[in-house]
């Protein structure tokens, strides 16, 4: 089975309906997010890749077209039609980075009508996840306020998949390294981490632990100093670190208990021994809520560590994204059901400095001074350049920050910017809503 | 690389250590969950089928020796020890549909230290991801109280892989289906689910479409009534439905709006368009808290489609969970720091109708009546049995959940219930922490 049956199973069926009826015109879909969760000022584009790579790779295999036999109870024939389709389509998106906004397409999809609904899970599912985590690990970086963050997130993702996703995502906005193995390598990232509270336990006590550790890692180290009591824990650490003539680049950290305080105490005990270059890195259950209130308080703690909460985007988890036909064969589409309208048409948003974003039609013109968002990244199927660089993603995001609004880059209570729609996407949407009124309800 | 590297790089440089100090006694972790998120009464242990595929095929191999030279910067001579590493232990584990609580081992894996450390990172990833989930879809079945729930989740879960093991977990506590192809037909369960909004918009009118959608698939189907007006949607398909000849095992599906409200008046017009028969989905952000008021409500709903909030269990997406070291070369280990005591040694959960459940030492006699959760699924690294059926799982799930008391099993505000600690394991834990004080600390 290939990755074309990762998919609801309507896309099937509606694929089905229209190759019947002979409606494979081009169609476009939207994807945007509704409303930004709570406590969020912004969202940072991500999935992107994950989503070219798919979309690149698509293809309906025989085994593909026996798994929908199978699921439909239907006869081969049936399916049939399905069988070699793989996606020739266009895509307009925001690159990997960019903020984004409530109602701002991350990315269009033009194609034959069959082929853009087929691959719409996946697509929703690529940048729902990625978007979501990328967008929390955005706000540790607020938080951090130029401290390093690093992700040890891998343990507790919803899947070994989603871990690497996170790792690369905190990356993305600048983390400074990752625990996961797979993803360090893969995306040429520092890997960090050293020992668990179970390391310690192994051993008669800390101080066995720690030259032991020493013994077969030659090299900076960092010493876990809470597992039976953290003044004892840094005290020992430094004694073994001085015995071993070690200091640069070695790091104690502390998981557990008052953070900020224990920090303090590590600090003194630390530079009375001596030892003023040996760093503090906090870990356990952090997010951006903890550590913005550790940076604020002014505790000496070098390294922020966050996990669980960030890879798993605990507080928001998911968008209130949605993949929505905007087009059909160069007809304007919308929906109206209650509290979900969707603008029609195909359309382009317009960045200026100093003012709110331009939701606009994809042919208007754009205003003077705009730098559009979306951008043409596939054509016909394939990848109109090779994929970007982290770093290139990472100077992007950076630039947007730098631009956001100070109430949209608050941790507690931010204010999302709103972005404007453009004269004629409101005389375009009230007609449509007109026409549907008019046709649809009244017929 | 192989799933050897989708691992915390400490647990690499911690067999390092033990490699190299010949550590490589039996050693025994034990995962377990510390405290239950808010609004759980019960957790649903799942993922262990997934950890015995992981530490079946779990092999280091000479690319993933290259990837540990690569993130630690140190030469190949000093990774080799890893080479050919595999997993060659014991597991015994709660097998997957059981209810388990806070504190309640879920699994123990015993093996040469090195490699119980090495798994880690990968046995509590899939343990906490499918456990969290399960648990979420658990409370869904509670709330339908006998309707069927199917699920619709895949397209915003954190990743494809995410989605198909929702899916599963739906079916492990009992949903009657998925709308994912790959995950209904790898696991031998209904896939579900017709068509979307965009498939009414792609068409001129309501009525083109399900008629356009009908000719396409012959034999019973569900129409999505809420495009643009949802009365108007109901009687739109009350007529095509009739006109068709077609009423048994049709549905009509209600995505926005007042769900409660709007299932009235659509039972009603298809009362009155004589089509009792027609069935009434429900779907959009539903969740065991939305489920629980409709279903309380008497709204004539026959069918819930639960989707992101239960596959991503969004209010509480993750769980306190541990794997502890508790027993090392026959010695019984524990841990001390603040907030984040372990009790020491193997273990067992003895479960007795009628009373609290036991957390007792592995190797205490089990009291009269009792019976013990802790099966042995693994032995030197091999299966002791094939993987059980999603239907015996099903039914553990169902006995287990008919024995809990009613206020855990309450949906607002549950109860969990506590379980006992036996005579045995509180005075060795007593011990080891007088052990510890005098030995490590005053050390």
């Amino acid at each position: 089975m290939s990755e074309a049956t990762a998919t609801d199973l309507y896309e099937v069926t509606m694929a089905l309906s229209y190759l019947r009826e002979e409606m494979t015109r081009p169609a476009t879909f939207s994807l945007f997010v509704r409303a930004l969760p709570p406590d969020r000022g912004f969202l940072v584009a991500a999935g992107l890749e994950s989503v070219l790579d798919f979309l690149s790779g698509y293809r309906v295999g025989a085994d593909d077209v026996e798994t929908f036999v199978s699921v439909l109870g239907r006869p081969v024939r049936e399916l049939e039609p399905l069988l070699g389709l793989t996606f020739t389509g266009d895509v307009r998106a925001v690159p990997e980075g960019r903020v984004v906004l409530a109602g701002e397409p991350l990315l269009e999809v033009t194609a034959p009508l069959p082929q853009a609904q087929l691959v719409e899970t996946c697509v929703l599912n690529l940048v729902n996840h990625q978007t979501t985590v990328a967008s929390k690990c955005a706000r540790c970086v607020l938080a951090a306020d130029g401290h390093p963050l690093v992700d040890f997130s891998l343990r507790r993702t919803h899947g070994p998949q989603a871990g690497h996703r996170a790792a690369r995502l905190g990356a993305l906005v600048g983390f400074a390294g990752t625990s996961d193995v797979a993803a360090a390598h893969a995306l040429g990232i520092p890997a960090v981490g050293t020992m668990a509270h179970s390391f310690i336990e192994a051993f008669g006590s800390e101080e066995e632990a720690f030259r032991a550790f020493a013994r077969a890692h030659p090299g900076p180290v960092t010493f876990l100093v809470d597992t039976y009591d953290t003044e004892e824990g840094v005290t020992t650490a430094a004694r073994v670190l001085r015995s071993l003539g070690l200091g640069p680049g070695c790091a104690v950290r502390l998981d557990s208990g008052d953070l900020g305080a224990l920090a303090v105490r590590a600090r003194a005990l630390l530079d009375a021994a001596g030892l003023p270059e040996v760093r503090i890195t906090a870990s356990g259950s952090l997010d951006e809520f903890a550590v913005d209130r550790l940076v604020r308080s002014g505790a000496p703690i070098d390294t922020y560590a966050v996990g669980t909460r960030v890879g798993t985007s605990a507080d928001a988890p998911y968008l209130d994204s949605a993949y929505k036909l905007v087009e059909y064969d160069g007809r304007p589409v919308m929906k109206l059901s209650s509290a979900k309208v969707t603008a029609p048409g195909r359309k382009q948003v317009h960045r200026r400095p100093g003012h709110a974003d331009l939701i606009a039609l994809a042919d208007e013109p754009p205003p003077a001074g705009a730098e559009p968002l979306l951008e043409t990244v596939m054509r016909d199927g394939r990848r109109t350049a090779p994929p970007p660089t982290l770093e290139a993603a990472r100077q992007r995001f950076r630039a947007d920050l730098d631009a956001l609004p100070s109430e949209a880059r608050r941790i507690r209570s931010p204010v999302p910017p709103v972005p404007l729609l453009s004269g004629p996407l409101t005389v375009l949407a009230a007609r449509e809503r007109h026409r549907i009124e008019r046709d649809v309800l009244a017929g």
